[in-house]
């Protein structure tokens, strides 16, 4: 069965942006920092995206992800990791005829756990990749998140987006079961035990 | 000369106690696995323990950590690490009869700058080890903060004290030094870049 794996660049006081994002700027004010590993690569950083690429079998996403993808600059004519099956998690599909890849993308309205039963059967034994915080934080606190991928990043952003928000009531108990140091971040993985 | 650092145990969502602080429960609700490297720890966990304090040549800490030491069970008696030097940031210093332990714990009431400058006196070519998530936030925020230790957690508290917060209107560029895991946490060291 597919594990279910969220990936995600952090700030070491916990965003995933700085303040002030924009469509330009997707990253907030500095917060391009965050994605350093993947623009300025240590071997350490290449090789761990190269696992992440390798085992994914599908992406789940939120609505605001597929937004940015659509956008100038975006993916949205084909998935982030080829032409791997996309679901997106809305209230409100777009139009079809605006969606320029209807292969890839798959909208799903029926709530968190139908998505993830989606991506699951299309990603077959491979991982389905969780893309964006509200995405990852909804499977979190459905109980459906099976691991989380921190890319912890040496900067005090001190605003923009929390990762670890929307999470109800509750805390979570995590395993550390992988490090990889870079000079651009801390890959770090931990299991969820609900 | 001395350089400044702190170290502190923190959850992956920056909490550095669980919520529901009392003198009983000082890490608060859940908060007591963020201690747990000191109380059952791995090999791991010694070694980096062994190098604080074998590093250390004063101690730097708030109003609120010395009242905490100063209660039941606290180590108010003497310095956290055997009869270091300590120096307390309060612009209420305690009356002298109640002090447990008048040849350790030295009162500063001039500001950071002043405590700061006591501790690294007092230190020689020892580290000043700030304790406590308000000394380190104050000095920090003044530019006199050379390192950050972060005991890095595997749990979501999703409440309790933040231990990155009044840092005052700026960003911070990081450099991580150092990386410890062992299997209850995973022993950060970061540079401070001002």
């Amino acid at each position: 069965m597919a594990l279910v794996i969220s990936g995600l660049s952090m700030s070491l006081d916990g965003y995933i942006t700085g303040p002030d994002v924009t469509r330009e700027h997707q990253l907030g004010v500095g917060g391009d920092i965050l994605h350093r590993w993947l623009w300025e690569p240590f071997p350490e950083d290449t090789a761990v995206l190269d696992g992440m690429v390798a085992s994914a079998g599908a992406i789940l996403m939120g609505r605001r992800s597929y937004d940015l993808a659509e956008g100038d600059g975006g993916w949205g004519d084909g998935g982030p990791a080829g032409q791997l099956p996309c679901f997106v998690l809305t209230h409100n599909p777009p139009a079809p005829e605006t969606v320029r890849a209807p292969a890839v993308f798959t909208f799903v309205s029926e709530g968190i756990e139908a998505a993830v039963k989606a991506a699951k059967d299309a990603a077959g034994d491979g991982v389905v990749g969780v893309h964006g915080a509200s995405a990852a934080q909804q499977c979190l606190a459905a109980g459906l998140l099976d691991e989380i991928q921190i890319h912890l990043v040496p900067v005090l952003l001190q605003s923009g987006t929390p990762l670890f928000e929307n999470l109800g009531d509750r805390q979570y108990q995590l395993e550390r079961t992988d490090v990889v140091p870079s000079g651009n971040a801390t890959h770090l993985r931990f299991k969820v035990h609900y």
